[in-house]
């Protein structure tokens, strides 16, 4: 993305990349089937709770005047709109957190002013979105969004970090609650008499715990050893929304003498109650704002617009890793800009605007890369496997098994700006060069096992190596980019309101649960973490983190500078996190957080070696970059790869593209330094790191020790592959 | 062991055995130091918790003529005379729940009697005791115990699944009853209402699963990546006794308006509290006994007496299983013989008598294994750290830790019976054989190492490998065998008895997580066990398995047929368990068991194949072989250790040895099949194992991934080590 600040360039630039795959968005989506319900349900609980649990403060916090009705339908309104016609699809959007603390802020204000009241806060707070969406508006047109390639890891995991703390907080906040007399219930009830209380509170401790335990558990139930793979597959599937109503089963077990009160459940008024309708009609109110508060609205509607600029900002950016090999474009200008519509809709219609939410974002995206590699393998494992049956040879079945990968590809081809054209032809190889190499591997090991039984070109015999295990192994992350998932949670997220009954019948312990675990969620691939967690690794067992995936720095950084940098990045992070705690100023926390960004530029390089930081914080840290898919070079490789009757088409196609192959290894080596196309070290790069594989990025152990990736044999791979007597 | 029936030849064979290493199972512990506490408090808690708890319902159902007092008292002070005078002194005595419920079923009996009734119950069941004790002395004297040469690993291992299974049971049991009314308690008590009593079963729900979560977490604490191994060390060793104290330190933390009764603590006399002497003069009563009832006395006795002879022999051979490499003998006969005697005496001082006891022997052994290899690792660390201080070579580093690990060996010279005489000489290399393959293995891995950097001839670099895992990984299972830990742990139940007012500190849930911990801890290792999980293992992640340590069944035995075997097993297992709900026959469960023997040895032949049978259930399951170290070997040995200057002297040790050596393959080979002296098959038998580590003794997965020891690459290996060019 380039740094422009030229009026319209930016929003105009994203449009036209994302109008090129727009059709795409939808017919991928659609192409995957029912598996497209694995993402959108789990995104859709990690959506929808959050949402209702801040509509419920902020029930509290207004006096009634804003419900969970309200903040869910600002949820739905906007993801769908968003999902529909906003750039970046993976971005998902609700009413966040700060929304909360700010609007809980204005209703304070407005029920002091006698010429405001309880009644025209909704009226005045429409207002403030007015003014919020035109500052969000102009910041869009002014290219604000083109600095975004500033805000580096260091930032932007900082931000997620403490995210993961505040939901942990509200985790244990909440159950601690569970222990006390509710603020506006009659404590003269049964279920609050000191017995009842101290029940209700250890009911909490087993019901969040319980919750909390076997969702985690589930998450991994893919490498279980025990069940079918059906089984395995529907748990890791759906196994946390389907704990949610196991969990919330369990609390209605306890029946005869226990009250109806315990467990304590979700509070909220049906949609169809008397009085929820109030706030839709707020338009015809809002000429009855006294015309200073109109423009005193100006004031909050600034804070607002900076966190939004920020936070919607950085969960595009966290959904756009570059670990995720995405191949589509990003969209922050036109988002940002279709965010000030959206304000100014939910202003008008008086319901508390949404945006970008973490870890939402990041976790979406990571449910399509599963859904993506599971798409992907399954098509993998049946060509080989009919190859097989066809008593195929092992060049063969190779063969087969590139083709078919070739075809599960998207075939995008949009204009780039004539920058980014140059670097076209360098990418087109990109990912055929990750799965080629994974084909050699695992050509390689089975023709190991073939010559211990002295017959190389005998057809490929099942028994000899497990094929859904090798290609689990082999498969590049890459992510089902699509509108669907998005637009489906969305309107899930709008059933809710509808399903008010039901939803009142989940406790509220097992939501507390369920915000620890999405605070555990949120952790692996964080970098920053994974650095916390490093100080604490015994300088014996470091070796553990060397014979599993792990990023660049932990080999080329001195252990010193690591442990120092992250300090830093600590005490910043608890700085915030402190800051959060102050009753208003707190909402400003991204204000401190934005400040790392030239703290990062100006004074960080003064402490720290170049390329150190470079290795520590990537300073081009941005979306992934598109990777085109030049169908000019699909074809020709699609050509190379039918094959021509034996093995050494792949060797072929690797050391034809050689070229391209190179620079690939380089990009990867690069994943978390800076993008190939600037930098120039990166080219010369003796170091190879292996592309990262699904189940690292989901922090899950690889079940294969892999032998370090020195430099030198990395070197010595790239130089065999330049040697090969085929070449 | 042979099978004879001349009256005392078992006992005298025992003695001998055993008093030859008399002194040396003194010295051992001691030498041991203050680590022996480790074992030491692990086996204390696994003893005394469930003594407690068995006292506790003792009392309840003899309406407080027996408590946990006495129960404390017979298991400290069989266990102290067992320790000092026994044979085994692996063996943990304690009492254990069958007596328990034959107490139960006496005292309902007497209690019944005019003539008898609640006062001379105590004296009756005296005169139950001194017949028990005269049927076992004889049992002993006539070589009863040779037969257990036929209890097979079907036999011993479904047992110890049962009490596993029975464990498990007291656990749900006690959490249930946690939520209900106490029987002997007044329900009118403010903690007995519903409110509160909802709230103490909560609580117990907390604090039982987090004890038992936190146990088992701890327990693995020495592969922990994070804190100083000095500290994972404490955690892993004295983890369960730390958990149930911080657990009983959480039980105290509501405070305030929770009523002293919750959560509910363990319930018992203080010694010194009046009446609670009574027991100890019983023997002046016995002659007031109507000499009809001590004539009927010998009914309960017989049943008495075939369960103690049963429970006895299969703790003692469970905690001498051939993995543990015990280089002791055993002492089925003689140790039966204690018993007798110790039955008397606890009958004549009026407590129930304590037998051996499982899981706590088997577990008793496994710790001293994890024991053993904590002093060998940190000395042959020592030595080769020291070496490389020197700037030794490669051979001298081998050579130093080579005779290091010859000064850890038990130098044990006894006399031994002809017929096992003549197997002495194979014997000698089976240890140096395994150290030896595991240097060697060791040194070729650095010398790989070495050679990358192309210096071979140069001092060992430190950095090239972690000298500290790679011992771990060679090290063979081998057991500190010792008295100084059992004596310790009795002496510490013996202490409960004054420490009473603390341990009634602790809550019942509590105790109830410690069952189910203990549960748990006692299934790896089981094959049976591990079979039924094979079952369910999903065929495409039975590769899982042979990655792994696995015992060579799964490699030999066609899947249907280890199916068949284990369902059959698991059915028998569920009968025996229902057998344990009959009321009064239920004692008598062990007889069923025991029914497993000849039904092992005639029926089960009639339906699986006998090569299969052989690996699925030794025909020969009996203790350990004792490895008789014989010191002319060790000095041979020795001298040639003491290094030639070169690494070579390694492999000459081996091809010098060679014949044992291969001998020492086979062996390990039929680990679990047989024992080499009698089985000629095993010795050509081309099937290589690798013993088995302590980690995987434990059932910890080996963080190694070894390639399948597959029959041929064994083969292969014995081959090569003929045709090395050194021989």
């Amino acid at each position: 993305m380039e740094e422009t600040f030229v009026p319209f360039r930016g929003i105009k630039n994203d449009l036209r990349g994302r109008l090129m795959c727009y059709k795409q968005d939808w017919t991928s989506g659609f192409k995957a089937g029912f598996r497209i319900l694995a993402p959108t349900t789990y995104i859709f609980f990690a959506s929808a709770i959050p949402v209702i649990s801040f509509g419920e403060q902020l029930e509290r916090d207004t006096e009634g005047v804003l419900t969970a009705v309200q903040t869910l339908a600002s949820t739905a309104l906007c993801g769908i709109i968003h999902s529909i016609i906003g750039g970046q699809p993976l971005l998902i959007l609700g009413v966040a957190e700060p929304t909360v603390i700010m609007y809980t802020f204005m209703f304070n204000f407005a029920k002091e002013r006698a010429d405001l009241g309880r009644n025209l806060f909704i009226a005045w707070s429409g207002w403030v979105c007015v003014w919020t969406a035109l500052l969000l508006l102009m910041l869009s047109i002014l290219g604000a969004c083109s600095i975004i390639n500033r805000f580096t890891r260091v930032a932007g995991e900082l931000f997620g970090l403490l995210i993961a703390m505040l939901f942990m907080q509200q985790a244990i906040k909440g159950l601690v609650e569970e222990f006390r007399i509710p603020e506006r219930e009659n404590p003269k009830l049964v279920q609050f008499i000191p017995s009842w209380r101290f029940a209700n509170g250890m009911f909490a401790l087993v019901l969040s715990f319980g919750l909390l335990y076997t969702g985690l558990k589930s998450r991994k139930a893919r490498s279980w050893r025990y069940g079918t793979g059906w089984l395995r597959s529907v748990i890791a599937d759906y196994g946390v929304p389907l704990m949610v109503v196991v969990w919330t089963g369990v609390s209605y077990i306890p029946s005869g003498d226990v009250p109806k009160g315990i467990p304590r459940r979700l509070f909220s008024p049906n949609p169809w109650s008397p009085g929820a309708y109030e706030n839709w009609t707020v338009i015809k109110d809002m000429l009855n704002v006294p015309i200073v508060y109109i423009i005193g609205a100006f004031i909050p509607a600034t804070m607002i617009a900076v966190l939004y600029y920020f936070d919607h900002s950085v969960a595009s950016q966290l959904a756009q890793q570059k670990e995720f090999n995405l191949r589509k474009p990003s969209s922050y200008h036109y988002d940002l800009l279709l965010l000030g519509f959206l304000t100014l809709l939910c202003g008008l219609i008086g319901i508390p605007p949404s945006n970008g939410v973490i870890p939402q974002s990041p976790m979406h995206t990571k449910s399509l890369a599963t859904l993506k590699h599971q798409l992907l393998r399954n098509r993998l494992v049946a060509t080989a496997r009919t190859s097989m049956r066809k008593n195929a040879s092992l060049g063969q079945m190779y063969g087969n098994m590139q083709e078919a990968y070739q075809q599960m590809q998207t075939p995008l081809i949009y204009q780039q700006s004539a920058a980014q054209g140059q670097q076209k032809h360098k990418y087109a190889g990109y990912t055929i060069g990750i799965i080629t190499i994974g084909l050699k591997e695992l050509k390689e090991s089975t023709i190991q096992a073939a010559s211990c039984t002295g017959n190389l070109n005998a057809p490929v015999d099942e028994t000899l190596f497990d094929i859904e295990k090798e290609i689990d192994d082999l498969l590049p992350v890459e992510v089902k980019e699509q509108r669907l998932s998005n637009l489906l949670q969305a309107i899930m997220v709008g059933g809710c309101v509808a399903a008010m009954p039901f939803l009142k019948m989940i406790p509220t312990s097992v939501l507390w649960g369920y915000f620890a675990f999405m605070a555990i969620e949120s952790l692996p691939g964080n970098q920053f973490w994974e650095r916390i967690l490093l100080l604490f690794t015994a300088p014996s067992r470091r070796y553990k983190v060397l014979e599993e995936y792990h990023a660049t720095f932990v080999e080329t950084v001195p252990f010193k500078t690591i442990a120092m940098f992250t300090i830093f990045q600590t005490i910043y992070l608890l700085i915030c996190f402190g800051l959060t705690w102050v009753p208003i100023a707190g909402v400003m926390f991204p204000l401190m957080i934005m400040l790392l960004v030239p703290a990062r530029q100006y004074i960080l390089p003064k402490f720290f070696k170049g390329v150190h930081l470079q290795d520590l914080d990537a300073a081009e840290y941005e979306e992934a970059p598109a990777l085109p898919f030049n169908l000019a070079a699909e074809t020709q490789m699609g050509a190379g790869a039918s094959y021509a009757g034996d093995a050494e088409i792949l060797d072929e196609v690797i050391t034809r593209s050689r070229g391209e192959f190179r620079h690939t290894n380089s990009s990867k080596i690069t994943s978390s330094t800076s993008t190939p196309a600037n930098d120039p070290l990166s080219m010369q790069s003796p170091r190879v790191r292996q592309s990262p594989r699904l189940s690292e990025l989901r922090g899950e152990r690889s079940p294969r020790i892999r032998g370090l990736p020195s430099p030198k044999t990395g070197e010595s791979k790239l130089s065999n592959l330049g040697k090969s007597p085929l070449n």
